[in-house]
């Protein structure tokens, strides 16, 4: 594992975005786990999915968007997104009087969804049949308004800085954690807390977690190809773990990531419902995938002292029922 | 409405407190209803079920147990609670490094709570065939070993001063707050939270709850009769708002709070749902009995920017499936 800095993307790349995000997040609580702890492991939650706007996208929006002149600012911000990344620029907006705020959606988002981006401050601007209809559209809408795109996880480091600030309040909150497990997605919030936990902990261990239905990091690293796209087998239900991987995380990602686990959709299933029913927090399909990985692999999983990155807690309150009854 | 301080119990007591208890506790997070806020009328909950131990009693158990001499601390703390109280002493004991921690409890108690209480470090000690009996032989094991009992409501302005501090950061996070709305058992948060809110604004209201199941605080001033026991009639999903109600919550409530209000047990359950599968926060009963007035009854509530003090997170899973079913 690589423990020095990549010229893209570096652990003062975290520092900096911490000093100008604190002001605005909530530390999220590290709780340990009532439940999984045993056998001289103890598993402690980081529980993102409090954070405000339920999602660890809220820092690297903030991270971006308090970088931007005041030019920048008064021009506005837009992004392409109908889920957590959509609602943490608009409310990141909000939080620091950035008043031209657009964030576009396909028409055929869901109404809850695009009440949820209006209720945080942002304009929803309905555009395109689809998704890459959206982003074709999209993208001609903020460039000829003059406005700042803030990306998702694709290669923007300030991004990409502001999620490894979880990496950074879990040390500080238990110095003893040893190993960190993650949700991998684009790969913006894995890359982000493993360059910052490898920098300043070089024997940490960082965890990956991916889907069965969408193990599309692990693929890249086998096969050594940027898929940018990627296509999702079965029903999934991690929203946020769908998709092709961030430019900036395949890059690096590897040199700094210890393992990857793929986990069945069944297992995160069951580990939803044991995080709401029996540990009492609610929370999103991909965080629940981090679970699941230490109830079906334990061994595999390590450590003495884990974190469990509880990223999202926004999860569609049918299938919360469904996944309970189940 | 009094604004002025009562001898036995003021704001001062409060903000000292907050002193003693602040590097140890969660300053939980004050956030908007996605969904309650209409008509010019704001609703915020003020997320205290998302203290560590998922309970407002930590920082009682805190601000009391702070204040403990290096001989006190010595000889140890116990309780007598298999709720949230006890788990919270359990807590805070650890905390603070006091290493002899009992929390008593009757022999019935189910093994999650007694399992809960030890998790959070303290000894669980089972003495008795009800709370009664717990509570006789409790308080004669408490005197033998020379101990501080820590009271959980009853007249303990140091405990009632540590409950007060959800008052003071609501009022930090929101200084538009005109109406804090706040679930009444005892008595400790209410009257912590009227007498330091009143004390720095005299023009807030403070709105009290509680469950048709046990309305002990309004009865009591009804009657003007101290009810230092109430019985419960039917069934509740409200266990903390069960029994009779403080001694100093008595003597000064009432001149502090503005109004206090009976919720339907068929409202609450509503509300729970409504908290868990809608806003996405797991809350208690107690907690969700200020979201049954403001579903029942918004103008009675009042207010254009308005607190729900969410107290607790603690609810029994099945109970949370079934309501959720409901």
């Amino acid at each position: 594992m690589k423990c020095t800095s990549s010229e893209a993307f570096s652990a003062q790349e975290v520092r900096d975005a911490y000093v100008r995000i604190k002001p605005y997040i909530y530390r999220t609580p590290l709780e340990e786990s009532l439940y999984l702890s045993e056998d001289g492991r103890r598993y402690f939650f980081k529980l993102e999915c409090a954070q405000t706007v339920k999602s660890f996208k809220l820092r690297g929006a903030l991270s971006k968007m308090t970088t931007l002149t005041e030019e920048e600012s008064r021009r506005g911000v837009a992004t392409i997104s109908s889920g957590n990344h959509g609602a943490s620029v608009s409310y990141a907006a909000q939080l620091l009087g950035i008043e031209n705020a657009v964030v576009i959606v396909p028409e055929t988002t869901p109404k809850a969804k695009v009440d949820k981006i209006r209720f945080y401050g942002a304009q929803a601007l309905l555009l395109g049949k689809n998704y890459d209809e959206a982003h074709r559209l999209g993208m001609a809408y903020i460039e000829e308004h003059g406005m700042t795109y803030i990306d998702a996880y694709y290669d923007d480091p300030k991004i990409y800085g502001g999620q490894g600030t979880i990496a950074l309040e879990i040390l500080e909150q238990n110095p003893q954690i040893d190993t960190i497990v993650v949700p991998i997605g684009g790969g913006g919030l894995s890359t982000g807390i493993a360059v910052y936990a490898k920098s300043v902990r070089p024997d940490i261990r960082i965890v990956g977690v991916q889907t069965e239905a969408c193990p599309a990091m692990i693929r890249a690293f086998a096969d050594d190809v940027f898929y940018e796209e990627y296509p999702v087998t079965g029903d999934t239900v991690c929203d946020a773990l769908v998709g092709g991987v961030g430019k900036l995380a395949f890059d690096i990602l590897r040199d700094y990531i210890d393992d990857i686990i793929e986990v069945k959709e069944a297992s995160i299933r069951k580990a939803v419902k044991y995080m709401i029913k029996e540990e009492k927090f609610i929370v999103e399909g991909a965080s629940a995938a981090t679970v699941a990985a230490v109830m079906d692999n334990r061994g595999r999983v390590g450590g003495q002292n884990v974190a469990l990155v509880m990223s999202g807690g926004n999860i569609d309150g049918e299938l919360m029922v469904q996944l309970l009854n189940a």
